[in-house]
């Protein structure tokens, strides 16, 4: 074991240095001293793990000593905690978790598949050997929509919390609506830009929110995390119509998380939706992310700010490390989802189908006489009441989009009415369905 | 002493019983056993005191001891902790705080007044005591900015803060927008609907965000509370004619309270200020509240919610006693100012004169020949340069309103500007003269 230079000092490992774990080292190099200040002492990086010892970080690694295995930093016995960047729902991150908690010590994490897939028996772990499991960075970036709902929200029954929980979707959804370009060509400048990945199937698709709404979902209503349990939709499906279209309506399409109790059953998706353009989430645009929150007492707060990049998610890592350092021996106080792991229920999740709504509906069919009447004899026969069709222009013969906006509907007629709409002969491309938030 | 009915229950009492007070009652009734649940134990409240016992609070007081003399809750033996509702920067409010945590009991408060002029020597008390004192519901009701800029921001240098922390001077400047309205006819009208205090001073003049920024400002930057360092001016001068100068530059107006760091230096003022009507803060309407903070590492977080009202003040009341409850004995950690009381520094704050701005000059003067070029030879002598001048309609000889913006410019010769200006043969009245935030 290696003798402490500084003593009282507040002793940490970070496994992963890509763009977070830089940031990480970078916050506590620059603002070392306010940090100690505020911790009551100086957090101290001890080691640091990552593949390539090589790579210019742009900050300074020769201080620290340097492991090979991250899963290594679990049996340190010199270290308080462990902050693990290394990412993905099972590896190297998962072991290393199990094994810094098993051991004792606290882990910093902003792994959010993770936590949505393992969440519960790492919860366990954590509480049973008086460790803590703070994971401020998973949701949101400098967003503290984790410590808001775990401690300053805690006095209320949450019921219903909606996110604009992915940067890249929102950026692109906020640019396809400003230049009129397509899905493709704004995506491709997403990753030109570094807002999206090479693949980005995990954000475009929604998967990435989900993650974090499972979360969001645990913490407000005192439920075990359990991503198998959700439904998510992307926006690699939405055309520049639809965005016109909900312009014209007076709303924009966000990519949101939603989570609602009904009953004690919970409701939850991710999926492009329409809100009001003038509505508090309406106005968060680009990469910027919002929780939007609705309880008993409180109302309806709403938190924002940049929810990635390696300033705000390391800023929001070294939170929870001036949280565990204050805390000091007696950190097992705060539960990891807010209530005693062994509290947390199954999530009981209402049958999607069975969810109400108004929705949005655009299709892409050829302009012929009687396919509004064909189409409203669909909607008729599921009992789903129209509320405004919107034709453009006419061009007999050739595809036109056409849009409907319904009345409250329940989700499984919609879905059924798009597949008998997908089969008229009339219809060029699958129709485009999507939710209207409209009380935001 | 009183035989606790609830072992291992958190024990509290309860000074005033208005709204918040009955509002905290009811929040602690209805959901007890999810509060219990979080905060590991129940929350009991054991006595309370109120001037008027027979009052119909909404609440069911009759299981609670009835104190006559708020001040001797400091020395119950049998309490955890103490909530102080009765409001006030002196008087009982501060006997029963400074005694209650003299007495090693951690306290919970609304009273933003008292924090701004006593904030200081309460936390040295506080932490002598090894108590805590704990305010979120003293700013920005159910928006967790104290908590927030604590722990969850902890770890930037923050470089300024931007709030909107009156949600009586934001109803009334939002009807006043919407309806075209004067400020009186406004004010009375929030006053009928219980937004605004049958003596509104606190509040329309900027005190009432005063006291909340001070707060803010130790907070932010480390410094001890002092409201007395603080400037600050209301909206009361406001007029119609503002509000539709502000809308046609697409601009909003807004009470704000501003702290800003220069090197070293703290600028800090609550005062009407224009900023962008598409702006974050822009957006916040009516009784809400919002603060926008902006960091090193974090960049621009934002957080809004409702800014008063039983609800959601009971709501941070609550968070707050679940902290304590959670935290046990061991609450000494988190240090009521962010760092220790005596590391919090004098606040030097700059001269507001050096202050500099974009600024919105509107005057009421006779509509002769000459009066625009009087005028800006006025702000060429103090080397003021103007950015635009309006001046709707033509009323030979009548008073008529002119607008002018400027570029950046010194607040002490916009200040002269002002006097020289209201000096002049044809001005009618006062000129009004707010700051133009255009970077939020």
């Amino acid at each position: 074991m290696r003798v402490l230079s500084m003593p009282g000092a507040y002793r940490i490992g970070i496994a992963g240095l890509g763009t977070v774990g830089a940031g990480v080292l970078k916050l506590l190099q620059d603002n070392a001293d306010l940090i100690a200040a505020r911790a009551r002492k100086p957090i101290k990086v001890v080691c640091v793990s990552s593949r390539n010892r090589k790579a210019d970080r742009g900050v300074d690694v020769s201080d620290y000593e340097w492991i090979s295995d991250a899963a290594a930093l679990a049996d340190r016995g010199d270290l308080d905690a462990v902050v693990e960047l290394i990412g993905g729902a099972d590896g190297v991150a998962k072991t290393l978790i199990e094994k810094t908690l098993e051991n004792g010590r606290s882990v910093v994490t902003a792994n959010k598949a993770l936590l949505a897939h393992h969440g519960y028996d790492l919860a366990l772990r954590a509480e049973k050997n008086n460790a803590r499991l703070m994971y401020e960075a998973s949701v949101a970036g400098c967003v503290p929509v984790i410590k808001a709902l775990r401690e300053s929200f805690a006095s209320n029954t949450v019921s219903g919390i909606y996110g604009i929980l992915n940067g890249t979707c929102n950026y692109i959804l906020t640019q396809m609506r400003e230049s009129g370009r397509g899905f493709e060509d704004v995506l491709r400048e997403a990753q030109e830009k570094g807002y999206a990945e090479a693949d980005p199937t995990f954000d475009v698709e929604g998967i990435d929110a989900g993650h974090k709404l499972c979360i969001l979902t645990a913490l407000a209503f005192g439920v075990r995390p359990d991503f198998n349990a959700l439904q998510t939709a992307g926006i690699s499906q939405l055309g520049a119509a639809d965005i016109n279209f909900a312009g014209e309506l007076g709303y924009k399409i966000k990519l949101l998380g939603i989570a609602k109790l009904h009953n004690g059953m919970i409701s939850q998706s991710v999926e492009p939706c329409l809100l009001p353009a003038q509505s508090s989430l309406g106005a968060i645009e680009d990469v910027y992310n919002a929780v939007f929150i609705e309880g008993d007492f409180f109302e309806t707060p709403l938190m924002s700010g940049r929810g990635a990049g390696a300033g705000p998610t390391a800023s929001a890592v070294v939170a929870d490390l001036i949280d565990l350092a204050r805390a000091g021996s007696h950190g097992g106080a705060v539960p990891t989802f807010g209530v005693p792991a062994a509290q947390l229920k199954p999530a009981k999740i209402m049958d999607r189908g069975e969810t109400e709504s108004r929705y949005y509906l655009r299709m892409s069919v050829l302009d012929k006489p009687g396919v509004i009447a064909d189409v409203s004899a669909i909607l008729r026969d599921l009992h789903i009441s129209i509320e405004s069709v919107i034709q453009h222009g006419r061009d007999p013969d050739q595809p036109v989009d056409v849009m409907i906006t319904t009345h409250t509907a329940k989700q499984k007629h919609m879905s059924e009415a798009c597949a008998r709409i997908a089969n008229l002969a009339c219809s060029v491309s699958k129709p485009c369905l999507m939710r209207i938030e409209s009380g935001l």
